[in-house]
């Protein structure tokens, strides 16, 4: 099991080091374009091979696609923020362009990979991807509401004041502030709905607390979070690496489930050995509803973007 | 099990990170004078509970010592580096300072802990915290060797085309470039000496490359590592905590152990719930005991410099 | 961390080694009274610690209870099963004596220590050693809700083809086929109600399939199950000695909660340093209160045979 | 990645369970001719995945080879024991036969596996599938040495007052108590000779205890040991599943490798994707070198009695 990750930042490296820890792949390749980064980052972390316990092979490389052929999973989280004075146009446009290039790149030496996609605005990428890249639908994977419904389970827990693993939750929808919908009327503890233990408006503030979670970090850390996200991919490549089946809220191509086409959107899906293995349709209620038909309408419109 | 990491930088989030990841403490706090930092280091990586799976609670304070108040385990990683233009005096007449401030502080709320020092000069810092911190001499300890035998295990690997997991190694003396004494001599692969495999000149290859381990990841990241700091400390922490009695190269006060006196400087030390159970004494050839005593020769120098 | 387990059969084996695996605990004590068996088992379990990658020391003993002295949590798997020609009576008879013996020997070598009793009948024994022992109430545990829900989420996951991570559920009530109170209508994958993806029917078939957990696995295997009964008394053990403050459904002494007194009964409780940190209430439907009640009449009249 | 285990018994249930809790392979097959007896351990074990948080799928069939089909892996751990009145030719002809009956089955639905065997006596089983089985040498295995060098750390970690984690050490030779060669000279602790620590009448104490290591287990439990043999045989599953290139002392097919030719041996060897990826040539003294040979002879003394 060969896993590439492109973009050796501290996204990037996360999820080589988790995917690493729990010790299920054989080799993961980090590769930036930066000189040496993800050489050095790749040192760094296998340093902590025998303090941490596993026998994964992490390679660096910059920019030398040649090292990741036959990788079975490609994860892109390249791209640029936005930058003081740069339209959110020129934005989508730069990353829709280092978006391409990467996964065509990868797909050249890697042509029966799976593709998950990071890179911002994600569920726009991820419809990128499926416009410009000829692999079929289910090999192409945006990775988002995992890492928000890892978020939402983190504000639930709080709230409860109970352990995280005790707690259940799933956020889907768009991968941003006003795009995501976090499903606080199915959340859990225990199995038992959490209206038992907090009352509406705590949940209220959960929700609203989920969906400023990245820009939470950011203002606290003055970077982009990094160990959610890259934990969040790692739990995706080891359910398709491992053909677990689990389901996890990920941005798939929509043809007619919950109404939508042609689209990149948050909805539960399988994830197994080929990748998405199917997607889940859970009623909604119009609440719900009503959001995510909101929630696709803006992914629409920065889709719009595109020069697809 | 409660356990206090200040400095939330890459070091001590990394060792916070692992720790948790091991999942045997109740409790971590992460202390930072950046305000909100910890905070924010803290919730990135809850936020990685539900997809790592622990339960270990992380939580982040801006220099509230209270918060730390009855620490098993301390973890000191706080200073600053060299800047241009400041004198090495400069340099650790502040990072003593730090050090003093931070140590008294942590001791006043956890009078029954056990300090990890992992502040640079870090053999000269373990001395200031003996010299300055009203605690038996088994409960501090200074965190080196771990790391820099990880960093000759990761070498040696490399250098046999083997996994980590199968090469052995120790790194004694001090932690720096100069100080630091890889014992090749011992190196093995699943208990067979390593010249068995490879020559004389590669492993002194190999020897050389283990000492600017450091320097060789800042020119490649252009900052100092963070991961492997982190899996070294987190690695002492848990054999502390779980009174594993494991063997680990760190820094001690040594009373005539290696024939030396009134220092601190790597040696093998077997780590239980007291802190450092013992000091071992194994056998040097004489070529490694003259570069024990010139390492030692330079700590001395560095801990002239300290005002205690 | 110091854990002694009574019992070195399937059961106890299997906690120790999950407790081991599981990397927490500094100490495990295995104690058997049949000659050599524990330090057997003991031995073969330590022979996995370089396969299995933990540090954890595990040791057997003779019935010598001096070596059990300081444990933190004292786990009783001991009794003998019911044998053709011997009444209820006299079966409760006899592990009443053992269980009692166990539980105060137990407590005299350790008397700051939390008991987790596994002895069958389970509900009675805790029942039993709350009577005949002398610890504040909130450190007697009866394990079987923990084993039941696991058995529950193992027939969910098998219903609905997700793997058991996904699902979640929750057994209360007694230890027993008829006993026990499968919540049902609470039952989650993914946080999402599992009547969306398999009807009353098949949820009925769950229910069932639940109650002959144990039964099932004795007929396929001729003798009673036990890694999971072991796997469930690890989990609380964690809980507890890392002060996780979990829930799981587990037997405790109750006065009052649920309407019931003077009985003890599994339901929902928070686990933690103190071991029961409080008993949960939840909301029941009166189909699920009924159970309960006649859950709680079927353990009362076992208890009813104990000589207390 | 798919991994069949023939044989439900304390070995192949306990492989079962260690690969599942090492979470890289999506699903464990065991089988076993007893009726039901392959699906009661597959179901008790499927029980503990979500206490021991696992997503490795296990299922159980009673001599269904179909089932198998596929398998990346097979292990053997079948065959009966010697039984009062039998002769050692009695006893191995109806090993033999059991060997080649399921390694052939396997090998019919899983033409690509690579092939494990466990069953004793195993050297002549490894042998025997060798001249038997149309499959390259280098996927067919012996476990044993990975076993008998767990219980030489064991003994050595218990005269060293150590840790297991921090010795090493290897058993070469015939996988009996007269065959196995246990390396005193080379064992270790953290990389330091084990002669600095005990002196020469102890370390040959560790290696008579060590050469006992499964009849002393025999007369303590009554049985043979169940957990050692299945964390080694998970070992190295883990090793080939994920292409580790780990060394671990296999019985291997030798053809001039330490002078030996035509039969299988405990030796050093790489294990990875294609199974046995070399052989490992170390360094013997005279005194291991005569041990070897005259292990070599009592194994072919062995095979000698095999109708091949």
């Amino acid at each position: 099991m060969k896993v590439t990750i492109v973009g050796a930042g501290a996204v990037g490296a996360s999820c080589a080091e988790y995917i690493a820890i729990k010790d299920f792949a054989s080799e993961v390749v980090l590769l930036d374009i930066k000189e040496g980064y993800a050489e050095g980052k790749a040192m760094d972390l296998m340093q902590t091979a025998s303090l941490n316990g596993f026998d994964t092979k992490i390679t660096g490389t910059t920019n030398d696609y040649s090292k990741t052929a036959g990788s079975d999973i490609c994860v892109i989280t390249s791209g640029i923020p936005r930058k003081p004075g740069m339209t959110r146009e020129e934005l989508i446009g730069i990353n829709a362009g280092i978006v391409k290039t990467v996964a065509s790149s990868l797909v050249q030496h890697s042509p029966d990979t799976i593709l998950i996609v990071v890179s911002n605005p994600m569920d726009t990428m991820t419809y990128l991807a499926h416009k410009s890249i000829d692999l079929p639908k289910h090999r192409i994977i945006g990775m988002g509401g995992a890492l928000d419904s890892a978020r939402f389970k983190y504000r639930l827990a709080e709230a409860l004041g109970a352990p995280i693993s005790d707690v259940d939750g799933m956020v889907i929808g768009g991968h941003s502030d006003t795009g995501m919908v976090p499903l606080t009327r199915l959340a859990t503890r225990n199995s038992v709905p959490v209206s038992e233990f907090i009352d509406a408006d705590r949940l209220q503030q959960v929700l609203e607390d989920t969906k400023v979670g990245g820009a939470t970090l950011t203002k606290l850390l003055g970077t982009s979070a990094w160990y959610a996200p890259g934990a969040a991919v790692s739990a995706l490549v080891q359910a398709i690496a491992c053909d677990q089946h689990k389901m996890f809220p990920c941005s798939a191509l929509l043809e007619g489930e919950y109404g939508l086409n042609d689209i990149c959107l948050g909805v539960p899906v399988i994830l197994g050995r080929n990748g998405i293995e199917s997607i889940v349709e859970i009623e909604l209620d119009q609440k719900e509803k009503d959001h995510l038909q909101s929630s696709a309408a803006g992914v629409s419109a920065v889709n719009g973007l595109l020069d697809v």
